[in-house]
Formats: structure tokens, C-alpha cells, sequence
């Protein structure tokens, strides 16, 4: 026999179970940012390089998947053409969501009414080695909202948060910081070109201790006096609100940096006003997307188990401006559906109904038993049960066991005894009882 | 300002009107799919090349985007090596989705339990010249069991199509034909070679009329005396059953033919007895797949909208051959999700409901005011309604017509005179009637 074929190295299939279990993430997901009223967008697979060149970087770059242009192969190319493609390939794979729905918002500026709530759930394609929890295609689950300022977008989005996670079963803690806060320690410290040297350090605290982060920070060439600024930071403590007020006394010198407190007090009074169930914590060590972000950072981590974090965004003030639109400031999250998957698995979250599709397999036992079975298969259905029958007359042990594979909770039998009489016998798979009812009154048992 | 950006031609970017429309299709098709026993599964975008070169001729294999492979572009290579594209490119993508779910069947044999029922809704990519009505990414939507020769599933399959278009609200026939019955003729008139040419000249017969179809066959090689043969076939009237028994008299040499006559005849007399609102005719020009399919043929037709087949598939014998698995039987049909889309948007089959995502924008008037309307709106949005502020407390002209833009069905207005009152303006956006209402009465006004 030919060799078992396979998919590319970093790619799944995913199987039945798999697919309602992902599914079931994504249809909450979608539930919840319909009813803060997100519309769903979609753009294509493919992207012109030149949308997609130069916005992730010299890595980012390196890790496009480039499609050969049909019809021509490269032939007669020299080999510096080659080399940088740029003749054999036009279009990539899109890369992230986020650079594709800058491009739509732009190219589409003129129907779109602003401000723009749009989630998007599509995979994307990265030439990462593949290693264990990365891989090539993966999807991304978005949601942002472009073309407001105003703080109660951040707002909406950690109340989004909380929901989301409230319906899936799994405890998280967010954590949150803003760039522009970060930017007005740099700058109060008179290191306001050192910004991610001292986030960075700031960041091993809790690993490596004060100490070594001071002899860091000497390290990457800040000076005694201004480590010996930074020290209150360091030892921030209390609540968000105290964490604030302290840091607004030490870095009162920095306009910047007191504009970004005053966006959180908003951010978290508001927060405390309307109440979540989910804590939100200040964290200034939290640097995520530092290099875009503009203000609110976010970061969710999950409490009962490590995996790192399962959902983070935040405020961007320039999107757009790669495709020159300035001035379009935008705010949003994304959740990992992969981590999000994993994390329920290994908790077990997941409904039990999620992983059986068919609620009700006929045996089949010959025809005039089948067509017996298909008319009361048809009521089923219409009722919006998932019924099926056994397509053949095969072994009783061969259709059971088939059941038993596919987890489905009943089957009916319908064999010549019970056509005589009119009765179907309706086994329950999991506790074993049966019992024989009429045929109309079928879907009550399974109902029940 | 720099180019408009835009997207590759043959692709296209989904707004969320037309996601909602395209959501609703899906979401239907899904939900009788499911009801049927069918599970969804899904495949990577990528396949290796081994996968999909050879399986759709050498046309298709013209219309398959390859990948270049990640890190090396080609230089250095031969002309020749280039031309075959063989050493930059081991990957390609999707150009249908039964390939992949016969490589997928073929690797997971041992963990599936046959008969195996999925269903499958996804992009796939050709590169086509595009035109009206032809994209390079479109998607897919199949259903197909594979593992089973009973007809029970051609029967199951002629259901689904009939559930599915009633509750799109599209009036539809579907044609079927039996591959074994058009061998049947071509080998009964002793020219089992001409099959093909056979069916194309019958296909042309309402086009064309009789005598030029005869002309034509005894162009295409047929001596008088085979077309003489053919003359009743040619002339077939009647019932489904009539034209059967007709048609068994004519081909009655033929053991393959009668087969398929008695194929046929089980399929009707089963969708007979369980009823299905649209018609199903016998139609002997139905040739589509010919080259793969081996039994039953189908194809469904908008019956008020001219667009060509919407629906159409086959029982195929030896899918998963092309793998090394033989004599796996499955029977499978496709829903054209681009038409339907155009069929119901050109007959205006929508529900309102679909277009509008969000059902009530409260006006904003600044900070007291908005979080009096974001306590309501927690409330609704808990109860799943589809609730959202305007994020700045804006021009009131501006809020009016972002709720107009979006379609939004409800305004809610709490304005400082309304928050000292402790009720809610509630502007129907239809009617443009207006009621005031304490706040806890919004929601009951809303679902009215």
C-alpha cells in the first residue's frame, strides 16, 4: 500500500470531537461580542506582499508564507531575483488579523461608520519552527473597536473579558498597565530613551529579586540617582488606586506619564462602578506589544493553570498610518483559542453534551423495520434532535459498537417483535436501562 | 496620501452585512447537517504537494497556488528545477475539500469509526481567471458518509437538501442521474466507449432538438442503427417510475444498466414513502463528475432564480484509492454557499434580523448619564440582547446617524432631564415612535 500520507509540518486536522469542543469556545466567544455589538469581518487568506512586507519586522518578514505567483515557475530569473522573490511572489499569507483589518479599514474607510466594532476569527500562517503548543496555522479570535478615544472601549473590553471567561468555566486574573505610564517613569528618571531596558527589569523582579534588578538596570547604563528614583516603584504596593497615587508623586514630572494615570483611575473607577467578577490588577511589568501599544495594555492569565497568558491587546493610536490613514486610534484583545482549548481540556470544562453530536442511533434491522425507524427519525429531526440510523442490517454487536464509539447517549431498536406491536425499545447507553414506548412518545424518553 | 490599498484579484473582503448574511447560511446548513448525524471536521489550508498534484487532472494541477517553501527562495537552483517548481515549493493550497478528507480518511482510519458522517465548511483556492461569479477563494461547504453502500444515504442526502432549502425559503428541484444507468445505455447500443459523447448529445437535446442530437451522435462515431436504439431513451416521458421502466425494456442487455435502474428505483420508492417537499426528477443529461462518480448523481436548482446548479454531488466508489486505500465507498453532495448567497440576496429571501447586529444604541450625554445607560444596558446584554453606547457623548446628530448607518432598530435616550426623572426615552428607529419607560422596563419594551 502507498505510504500513509500526512499534513505539513506544523498543521492539524482536527477531528470531530476536537471541532465541537473549538467550537463551542468560539460560538461563546461570538455570542458575547454580538451582545456588545461586534459585527463580524472577513478578509482573504491571501494578502499582497506589499500589504504584508515591512509590518512585523525583519523576523516577521522572514516568517511570511509566500505563494508562487500561477502560471510562472521563476524561470528565467537570475538568482538575486530569486533570492529576494520579489518576482516570483506577489501575494502572502496573512500573517496576523490586525494588519489585514488596518488594510479593510482603509481601503473601506468610506462605507464604514465610525466608530468600527468588528470581531474576526480566521487562522493565520506563520514559517515558525514548529515546537510543542506552536504551530504553522493557528486561529486568531479578535475583537477591536477603531475610530474612538474614548476610554470606555477599554472599558467594554475587560467587561467582555469577564464574561467570556464567566461562561466558559475558568478563573483568570487580568492584569493591565499603560505605555504611557511606563514612558513617564523612563522619563521622570531622566531616562525617557531607556523605557524597555527598565520595563524589562522591572519585569524579573519577582524572579531575580531588588537587588539584581538594581545592578541591571547600572548595567544597561542608568545611574545611581536615577535607580535610586526608581526604588519607590519597585516597592509599589496596596491597591490599584494607592499603586497609582504613589506613582503619580514620583513621576509627577512627567506630563505623559500623569495623562496615563489619569487613564487608569478612569479605567478602573469605571470597572469598580459597573463590577466585574474578575480581578484587574495594575502591573507595571507587563510590556506586551510595547512597541505599538500607546496607552492600556492588557493580559489575562489563567488561575488554575499554567500556560501562560490565554488572552491580551490594547490601545494603538496609529493602525492605520501604514496605509496612510493617520489619526485613526483603535483599541482591542485577542483571545489564543488554542491556549483557551487547552487550558479546558485540562480542566475538564468542557459540557459533556459538547462531545457527543448524535443524540439518537436506530439499529436497523431490515427494511420494513428501517422505514419503520426512519418515520419516527423524521419527527426527531424536525424536533432538532440529532438522530440517525444505521445505514446497513448489520450484527446487532457491529451497530453497538458503533454507538459506543460515537458516544451516543440512546439507541432505539426497532426490530420485528416491536413492529408487530407498535413499540420501540429505547436503551439509555449510559445507565443501561431500557425501556419500550410507543412510537410517538420516543423523543419524550430522550428528551427527558 | 500612499495607494489605496486593496486585496488580491479573484479574492474579496466579507463586511459584516454580507458575514451575517453568509453566517446565516452556514448556520442553517449546519444546524440540519447536524440533525442528521453529521459532524463537522476541518483540515489545514496547506497540503503537501504529494497530496494534491495528479488528483484533478492536468488542469487543475495548473490551478493550484503553491507555497514556497519558507527560508530558501529558489536560489540557486536550475532553470528546469525552477520551471517544476518542485524544489521551492512542497506545499500548496486547498483546491477542494474532498482530496483532503480522503487524505484525512486514509491517516485516521484506525481512529474512525466508519460509516463516517462529517461535514465540512471551508475556504479552498484556484487560481482561475477571475470573473463574475468566479472567485480564487471561495468557500465550500460538504457533507458526505464514507464507509457505507447502502442507498439509505443517497435518501438521507435527497432529505437534507430538501431541509436545507426550506428553511432558506428557496423553491428548488433536484435532478438526479445514475452513472451505472448512462454506461448501461452506451454498453446496450454496443458503444460503451461513447458514453461521454452519448450524454453530452441527450444534454443538448432540449437546446438543440431530436434530430440535430441524432446528427450529432452519428458525427460522434454512433452508427444509425445504435442511435435508432437510442431513439426511445431519447423520447423518455412519464413518471420517475415510468421512465425507469421504460428505460429497462431499452437497456435490458445491459447487467450494469439494469443496476442502476434498480438503484434508482430503491431511492425513489424511499423518498416516496418518506415524503420531501421538492420534486426530484429523473434526468439522463445530468453528466456532472462523470469522470469520478459511480452511482447516483445529483444536482439542485434555484427554481425562481436562473444561476445554474446551486447543490450538486454523487456516490464515488473509490475515494480513497488515490491513497492506497481501496474500496471505500462514499456518497457525498456540495452546497454552492457564493450562489445561495446570490439567489437569496437577488430574491430577497433574508429575514430582516440578519442585518441588523446590534438591536439598541443608547445615546451618550456625558459621565452621570452613561453610566446610569451602561447599567441598563449589563442587563440587557445578560438577557442577550444586542445592546451598545455611543462611546463619546457626541453631537446628538452624529449618534442619530452612526444608529441609522448601522440599522439599529432602537435608540435609547437618557438625557440629564430623563436621569433626574429615572426614566429612559426608547425611540422605535422603524415607526419613529417614542415611549418613556422607567429603566427596568427598556428591556420589555425592546423584545416587544
Amino acid at each position: 500500500m502507498a505510504q500513509k500520507p500526512s499534513v505539513p509540518k506544523g498543521t492539524r486536522d482536527f477531528s470531530p470531537v476536537e471541532m465541537s469542543r473549538r467550537q463551542y469556545i468560539f460560538d461563546t466567544v461570538k455570542s458575547v461580542f454580538r451582545t456588545y455589538g461586534f459585527a463580524p469581518l472577513e478578509t482573504p487568506a491571501m494578502e499582497n506582499l506589499s500589504t504584508l512586507l515591512g509590518k512585523y519586522g525583519d523576523e516577521g518578514d522572514k516568517l511570511l508564507f509566500k505563494i508562487l505567483n500561477s502560471g510562472e515557475y521563476g524561470a528565467n530569473l537570475s538568482q538575486e531575483e530569486l533570492r529576494n522573490a520579489s518576482k516570483i511572489c506577489e501575494k502572502g499569507l496573512r500573517y496576523d488579523l490586525t494588519v489585514p483589518f488596518a488594510r479593510y479599514v482603509v481601503q473601506h474607510r468610506d462605507e464604514i461608520s465610525f466608530p468600527f466594532k468588528r470581531f474576526q476569527i480566521q487562522p493565520v500562517w506563520r514559517a515558525d519552527r514548529p515546537q510543542k503548543g506552536r504551530y504553522r496555522e493557528f486561529y486568531q479570535c479578535d475583537v477591536d473597536v477603531i475610530g474612538s478615544r474614548s476610554l470606555l472601549n477599554e472599558v467594554e473590553l475587560v467587561q467582555i473579558v469577564d464574561a467570556v471567561f464567566a461562561k466558559l468555566g475558568i478563573r483568570t486574573v487580568l492584569k493591565m498597565n499603560n505605555r504611557k505610564i511606563l514612558y513617564g517613569i523612563a522619563e521622570a528618571i531622566g531616562h525617557a530613551d531607556k523605557m524597555i531596558d527598565i520595563t524589562v527589569a522591572i519585569d524579573k523582579l519577582e524572579k531575580i529579586g531588588l537587588d539584581n534588578v538594581k545592578a541591571e538596570l547600572l548595567g544597561r547604563g542608568l545611574d545611581e540617582e536615577a535607580v535610586s528614583q526608581l526604588q519607590p516603584i519597585l516597592e509599589l504596593e496596596g491597591t490599584n488606586s494607592q499603586k497609582l497615587d504613589k506613582l503619580a508623586e514620583v513621576i509627577s514630572s512627567s506630563e505623559e506619564g500623569l495623562k496615563g494615570i489619569d487613564e487608569m483611575r478612569t479605567i478602573f473607577s469605571m470597572i469598580e462602578a459597573l463590577g466585574v467578577a474578575l480581578p484587574v490588577e495594575l502591573d507595571l511589568s507587563l510590556a506586551r506589544g510595547l512597541n505599538y501599544y500607546t496607552g492600556a495594555i492588557f493580559e489575562v492569565k489563567a488561575l488554575d493553570y499554567a500556560i501562560g497568558s490565554i488572552c491580551g491587546g490594547g490601545r494603538y493610536d496609529n493602525l492605520t498610518g501604514i496605509f496612510g490613514l493617520p489619526d485613526v486610534s483603535g483599541v482591542g484583545i485577542s483571545f489564543g483559542a488554542d491556549r483557551i482549548y487547552d487550558v479546558m481540556t485540562g480542566l475538564e470544562l468542557f459540557p459533556e453534551s459538547v462531545d457527543c453530536s448524535t443524540q439518537v442511533l436506530f439499529m436497523n434491522f431490515g427494511e420494513a423495520e428501517q422505514m419503520a425507524s426512519l418515520r419516527i427519525i423524521s419527527e426527531l429531526r424536525k424536533a432538532g434532535i440529532a438522530a440517525e440510523i444505521y445505514p446497513e442490517s448489520a450484527k446487532m454487536k457491529k451497530q453497538m459498537e458503533y454507538a459506543n464509539r460515537r458516544q451516543i447517549p440512546y439507541v432505539v431498536i426497532i426490530g420485528s417483535q416491536e413492529l408487530d406491536e407498535g413499540v420501540a425499545t429505547v436503551k439509555n447507553m449510559r445507565s443501561g436501562e431500557q425501556q419500550q414506548v410507543a412510537f410517538d412518545k420516543v423523543a419524550a424518553v430522550i428528551c427527558e
